[in-house]
This record gives C-alpha cells, sequence and structure tokens, in this order.
C-alpha cells in the first residue's frame, strides 16, 4: 500500500491539475534546477496557474544553507504567504531542500513533491524526511515533514541518463534486501535498460512505506531503511571533493551494501551464500569502486557523523537473512575498517 | 492550566536536575549570551553533568541564520547525535533559535528552554513556535516544536532592567485583554516594580495556553494572540535599525494594542471607553513613542510581511469587547495609516 500522500500516476500534468483544483492556493512558487526546467518543466507547466519560477543549481554541493537562502528570499519577495504553495520538480536535492525551504518559511508552507529520478521516486518520496547538506555533512539540518502531496510519474524516467537510474536502483535492491526476499528476486531478472518502472517503483515504495508508517520519526524499525548507509554515506561523503572518484548516492550505496552485507555474515551470521548473491547482484550492477587503504580511516571516521549513532557509537542496520534486517547494532572501528578491507579485496570481474 | 512540559519553578537547578534524572541524554549543550552566562548560567550550573557551553552574542540582530550556523556547529564539532539535549538558557532569542536549532539539527534533538525574561516567559514560553529572523523580517523562518520541558522561574527576573520587565508586560496585558477581562482589571493596581511575578506569569501562561490548545498550528483561534502585534511588529521592525529610536518587543507592542485597539473601536464597535481604560493604562506604563508622519509609509509596508496575512492581504486580530478578540480582521492601508496618525495625535502627558 503506498502512503495516502503518494500517486503513481501516468501524465504529471494531469495529476498536478487535479491536485490543484479545489484547493485555494494564493501563490505558487515551482523550484526547478537547470536540468529539471529544460526537460521536465514543459510536461507540467501546462497545470500550474500563474507562478514564480525558481531556478537553483543542480547538485549535491548546492543542497546547503545558501541555495535556501536564494528560495527563502525568492518566496519573501514574492510576499508568499501562509497558505502559498511550493512545488518541487526534481530529484532529491530539490525535494528534500525546497521542502525544507516550504517547511520552514513562515513556520511552515504546503508544498508537492514531484519526483524525476528514480532515486527520489523511490527513496525521498516517503518519510517526510527534508533537509540540507551542512559543512559536509549529509542532511544534517533538516526536519520531517510530509509533503500535500508526491505525484511520481515515469515519464520524467526517460530524460535521466543510465548512471542516474542505476543510482536509484540502489534503494530499490535496498527495500527488498531489509523487507522483502521475493522481490529481490524478482529484481534479479530485471534489465535496468527496459525495466517498467511504474510497477517497480510502486513495489518498492510500498515496501519502505510499511517500514516507515511503523516509525515516523525514526525511533526504531525505521532505522532498518539506513542498511547500506552507515558506511555507503561515509564512502560517498568522502570522495564528495575528489572530482574523479565522484559517486552518485546510489552507487556509493551499493558499496556501502556489500561492506555491510560482511559485515551481517560476521556479526549476525547472515549465510554466507547469501552475501554471495548480494555482492554477485550489485558487482554485476555497478562494478567495484576503488578505495585505497590510504582512505579507510578518514571514510570511518565520516562513520561518526551518522544520524543514528547514540553516544559515540557507530549503529547500523544488518541483514538477519535474506528480506529481513535489524537495527542498532553497534559497529567499532575495527570492523568498519576490516568492512572496506573486504569491498576492496573482492575480485574484478572482466 | 499549564501546558504539560511547562512548570512553574522556585528553583531552576532543582528542576533542572530533576528533569535530567532518569533520562539518559548523551551529551548536553547550554546555549547562553554574554547576560545569561554572567547572570543565571550560575544558577543552574550545579545541575548539569558535563556540556558543552554555546555562546552567542545577545540582541534580536543576532537571531539569524549566521548565529543558527554558529550553533549547528558547536553541536557538529562535539558530535552530538540524536539522543543528545540542548538548554536554552536566556530570553525570546534564545529560546526561538536554540530551539529552532535543535529541532532542525539531524532533523531534530531534545531541546528544554528556560526563559529568564519575563517576555519569554509569558510568551515564548508555550506554543512551540521556533524561529529567526530573515532579511528584516522577524521569526520569518521556523518551525512548530514543543520544547521536552519549559521550566520557568522568578529567580531569573530579579537581574533583569525594569525596561525588560516592562517590555515583557504587555504580552501579560495582551492575553488579559483579548480572554480574560477580569485579570485585565487585576492587572490596572499591579505595581510593576514589586510584582509577585510568579502568580501573574502562571495566570498569563495559563490564557494563552488555553488559546494555544484549541489550535496548535495557528489555522484559526490561536491567531487572537497576534492583536497588538500586527502593527506593533511592523513598528518594532522599522525601528530596529534605528540606533536611538530602538524599541523592546513589548513596547512596540504596547503601541500596537494602542492602534489594534482603536480600529477595534472603528470596525468592531469596541467600545469607546475601553478605547480609553486601555490607552491610559498602557501610556501609563509605557509612555508614547514618538513615531513622525514621515515613518508612516515605511511602517504600513512592513505589515504586508506579517505571517497571517492571506492573498495580500493584511489580517489583524481585533478586540470585541474587553477579554473577547477574534481573528482574520482585514485591514486596509489607509486604516493602518489612520491607526498610526491616532497613536502619534495622543496627548503626552506630563
Amino acid at each position: 500500500m503506498l502512503p495516502d500522500n503518494v500517486r503513481i500516476v501516468d501524465n504529471p500534468s494531469v495529476a498536478l491539475r487535479a491536485f490543484l483544483d479545489g484547493r485555494k492556493y494564493t501563490k505558487v512558487a515551482l523550484v526547478v534546477d537547470e536540468n529539471t526546467e529544460r526537460d521536465c518543466y514543459p510536461l507540467v507547466k501546462g497545470a500550474l496557474p500563474s507562478h514564480v519560477l525558481v531556478k537553483i543549481q543542480s547538485g549535491e554541493e548546492n543542497k546547503n544553507l545558501s541555495t535556501c537562502t536564494d528560495i527563502w528570499r525568492a518566496l519573501t519577495d514574492e510576499a508568499f504567504d501562509r497558505k502559498a504553495l511550493v512545488v518541487n520538480l526534481g530529484g532529491g536535492v530539490i525535494g528534500d531542500m525546497g521542502g525544507f525551504c516550504a517547511a520552514t518559511y513562515k513556520r511552515g508552507i504546503d508544498f508537492v513533491n514531484l519526483p524525476t529520478t528514480l532515486l527520489s521516486q523511490v527513496d525521498a518520496s516517503v518519510g517526510g524526511k527534508l533537509g540540507i547538506d551542512f559543512e559536509g555533512f549529509k542532511n544534517h539540518i533538516g526536519v520531517f515533514q510530509k509533503p500535500q502531496a508526491v505525484l511520481i510519474s515515469s515519464e520524467f524516467l526517460k530524460t535521466l541518463p543510465f548512471r542516474e537510474i542505476r543510482s536509484g536502483y540502489a534503494e530499490i535492491l535496498k527495500h527488498a534486501l531489509i523487507a522483502d526476499a521475493s522481490h529481490w528476486e524478482e529484481l534479479k531478472s530485471l534489465d535496468l535498460k527496459t525495466a517498467d518502472w511504474a510497477t517497480v517503483v510502486e513495489h518498492s515504495v510500498a515496501i519502505k512505506s510499511k517500514v516507515v508508517t511503523s516509525d515516523p520519526t525514526e525511533k526504531g524499525l525505521r532505522k532498518i531503511l539506513n542498511f547500506g548507509h552507515t558506511i555507503g554515506h561515509a564512502i560517498e561523503t568522502f570522495y564528495l571533493d575528489s572530482p574523479d572518484g565522484r559517486l552518485l548516492h546510489g552507487e556509493a550505496i551499493a558499496a556501502g551494501m556489500i561492506c555491510e552485507s560482511y559485515l551481517s555474515v560476521k556479526k549476525l551470521g547472515l549465510a554466507e551464500e547469501v552475501l554471495e548473491d548480494i555482492v554477485s547482484e550489485i558487482t554485476e550492477a555497478y562494478g567495484l569502486h576503488e578505495i585505497p587503504e590510504a582512505d579507510f580511516e578518514a571514510i570511518a571516521d565520516n562513520t561518526l557523523q551518522d544520524k543514528k549513532n547514540e553516544g559515540g557509537v557507530v549503529m547500523a542496520a544488518l541483514l538477519e537473512t535474506l528480506g529481513k534486517a535489524t537495527f542498532d547494532v553497534a559497529l567499532d572501528r575495527a570492523e568498519i575498517l576490516d568492512a572496506l578491507r573486504y569491498y576492496a579485496g573482492l575480485p574484478v570481474k572482466r
């Protein structure tokens, strides 16, 4: 079951018009970046009343307070009041940041997210997590707040580069691994180039929704969604400033899932053959990212900033079996280094 | 009745220790400014476990994103996790801003407010309004979030200058005017220099709490708390950059209440003698602030940014009778200018 506010739609323009019909917003802003302005704006423009276009620069490096200031200023300059609406048209950066700006503008106005990447459709569309990065730490400043609507359309995916599709796919794999073994088996035969994404996304969002519903503010079970992210985020952050080695979110999470599956074997007795299956599927899709031993210590340092930690102890979500995860598993530094060493030592397929 | 999380306490140190007892916070930060560090920190220091002192500069002009960045950075540098606590020791600026920083740090950690001014004790202690100013607009960026506890002690008031006490008293008058006529009558015989503030604050907070409980996110009735603030905030904002003419919040609200009581007569038929009574009480306590006619237009412009406006129309809360207010009364520019002219034309008492 999808959450109340999330809909998979064929035509985003029709869906947006239906949402706006009968609602009386005093003003509407549309937040875009240069990519979504070019590729996605034409798909929804017709549905919007007269609106303010707020254009920001794409990229995780712009998901910060400075860009928020630009968005808040645009709303302020246009005298947006508390009955105004913000529509976020873009991937995770725009949804998280545009949502955060709306949720904090005059202590919160309505916003609608139109996720345009596979990653944001399966991940950011559920759970109401909003926020921005702060001095190198991902999603460090933010709030929990649900959009009035999330309209998911695979029309938006048609203009995405394959690498972006593959990045989003990592979260789909994750949802299957932590909560739906049979979906994992189905995904193994999926061809990323020809997949029917509307169906796959709907299934994956439903898995996430079930987890989130049971724990809206991340006190417990929801933490299993962090599988792959303790080490994955640390890797992503480490390579954020590296021009060549830069990883997309899903690519880092793919590496993180391998590391944390390895630790699941060590600490929770996950079956070796499940680890092999995971490594095989993930490396087939993503290959292996080169992580030199010289970087291990700094990556381990980064895991200390994870939001799920408690009292300076790194807390991870690990797999008990295929399709079942557990949370608040304490990891020590040696284990994190060991997992990175395991990953770096995997044989490269030719 | 006070809200669940608010307590009037004799000894703030004992109360804080009682709060912390049995709760397991991984770290504690105490946010102070140079005044509360000197005057109030000694009153609670003994109750705190080992803690991080986050010192900011006092003053509304520092209630901004730049100071938030300092606070977020301090928490980040000390690796605060989601089970850490922020204790805000100060007036409205510290409570609103320290609360906002806590409510957005890693999407929200616990915080406790120890309001040290009369204004913050009666006003900011109830309602969960948090936020900061943005490019000249008061509380423009923020969220609603209740502190885990608000501990109110009149011990803190003993070090306050009289002008600060008087500023806070404006909100006490306001609560009486909008919702408790008999409290208004009691206040008329109050001597601000010798008042038993614990009792007065408890009564006033209970009035506010009753209003807020019926409307936690300000969709309706809660808007009556804005009485005096539509014009009062506009006056306060206008004089923010004026070194001599600078007004404390309550002083501006006192002027705003006179202006809006005048409009209550014009628009809602409030009795003339009630207006006279209000003018007499307020001018006795506050005198009259000189507002030259040349400033009227700019002040009227400022009212357009009020958060309670809708679709570019200024919405105010006005009095129907003594002790009863109504909200969403549209004010046009001419009316606002007329009210400012009324205020500026009041005879100065000698």
